[in-house]
């Protein structure tokens, strides 16, 4: 694990590093905040894990949430994680399109050549990148919540309810809910996953939902002014699933919001909020 | 005055407008922040404008600032201009270099061929965009105060110390205070001014605050980590001409802050109550 940078940030330390991902088999970059050691100690700190969406890198979310002065607060190690392999040798959409390839991992292990190669998204955020933090980093890995934009939110959504005794809280912004339902969604996984519609069940949360609910409660912000609310994230169809299923579940339609990190600057500290004191019950 | 993007933020608005500058000879975007109507009705607001340093646009500090959370508390309109004419006409560094030209206005007005034509930030900052917004937006003209940061910094400065009617209050994070002293300033002076030194001092904050101190309180936060802190700011050159001329200064050495907009993000909220609480009592 390398460092590529640190700057300290609310008394805390904004810190990006990088590492040789078996997961991805490329050099990964993922992003740490720690809070105020004058605060809260050396630690280990309880973590929220974020899923950044379509296009974003590891940087995205720390320069733009707003998530610093919150997380010192509170002493919440933030880890943001990249989106997708990355490097010269790796496969990425023929058209450059934003949404498949580079930027666009959807949190899932491809089974389809040539991504399965290196798009293993899934594998580095539930198993590489937890053993490498709980050996490197004052994190307390029984007190991790997980939380995400949009296709990280999928992310997020995804990862809890598969793995709801590591990621034991769980939050969304916009998220993409039914990707075997929507043009996102179906586009990278006929790609990463193949035309078998039955192998995709195990990346949608909406599908997942009825089967594998968990006992946290999940929050969902989604702004009513979203530009891809009714193509792309239909939350409706999730809040259906979890009605159905028993799943608790918490969403909230903020009117007049966009997509934008103005979205999430303006709600993270509810976010933040509600995954410490959850994750501080346990 | 067009509409490029508007969005919900902190019960806001977080826009950018552009149109057709006449001190800059092209198309200028800027951005503005309104606080939340139902907070605080619809105005006249007060404004603070704030200057980017080198290399930025109007997005850097919308973006990474973490401003809109107390700018909505307060009912304060935050205005961030870009740095630079900007456009396929625009003369820009032969070298492409990142201190000099294209995202590197230095807030003056040049003399010299070929920038004169363009390179007219300061009246753009103090009188074009000034009359324009009075114009459109719900500002009170009377309540305004400017701060920046690094160049921007500079701006802030000089622009407050020559215009102390206008912009009431003015504060800077990481400025450049001796541009004719440190290489970046000697740099653009040279080529924006030409080489007569004399040309200069109008636009530095150290020679102008020996003959034009404001009755304001100047407010300036430096990160002693700042890679730039030795060779290109110097606060302690402004801070000695203020102690020798009688300018009130309150200069703030934040341990182990760097450049960046972490530092920036930590300490917007002082800046903002600092500005909001002295434009109150105009």
């Amino acid at each position: 694990m390398k460092s590529v940078s640190s700057a300290k940030s609310f008394g805390g330390t904004q810190a990006v590093y990088s590492h040789a991902s078996t997961s991805c088999n490329c050099e990964m970059k993922f992003a740490v905040f720690t809070p105020p050691e004058d605060l809260h100690g050396t630690g280990p700190y309880p973590a929220l894990f974020w899923l950044s969406g379509l296009t974003c890198t590891e940087e995205n979310f720390i320069t733009k949430a707003g998530a610093h002065r919150v997380a010192a607060e509170l002493g919440l190690v933030i880890v943001a994680p990249d989106t997708s392999p990355r490097g010269e040798d790796i496969p990425e959409d023929p058209e450059g399109a934003y949404d498949f390839g580079l930027g666009a991992g959807f949190y899932l292990d491809a089974s389809e050549h040539p991504w399965a190669t290196n798009y293993n998204m899934y594998s580095y955020v539930t198993r590489e990148l937890p053993a490498l933090l709980e050996k490197e980093l004052p994190i307390d890995m029984s007190c991790i919540g997980i939380a995400g934009h949009s296709m990280g939110g999928h992310g997020a959504l995804t990862i809890h309810l598969k793995n709801p005794g590591l990621f034991k809280t769980c939050s969304a912004f916009s998220p993409i809910v039914a990707p075997s339902e929507v043009p996102w969604g179906r586009k990278a996984f006929t790609n990463y996953l193949g035309p078998d519609e039955a192998a995709w069940a195990q990346y949608d949360a909406t599908k997942l939902v009825t089967g594998s609910k968990s006992d946290a409660d999940i929050l969902i912000d989604q702004g009513t002014a979203d530009q891809f609310l009714t193509e792309q994230l239909r939350p409706e169809l999730f809040a259906e699933a979890c009605r159905l299923s028993g799943q608790s579940l918490t969403l909230r339609m903020q009117d007049g919001y966009d997509h934008s990190y103005y979205f999430i600057a303006t709600f993270i500290e509810d976010h933040l909020r509600w995954h410490h004191e959850r994750l501080s019950r346990e």
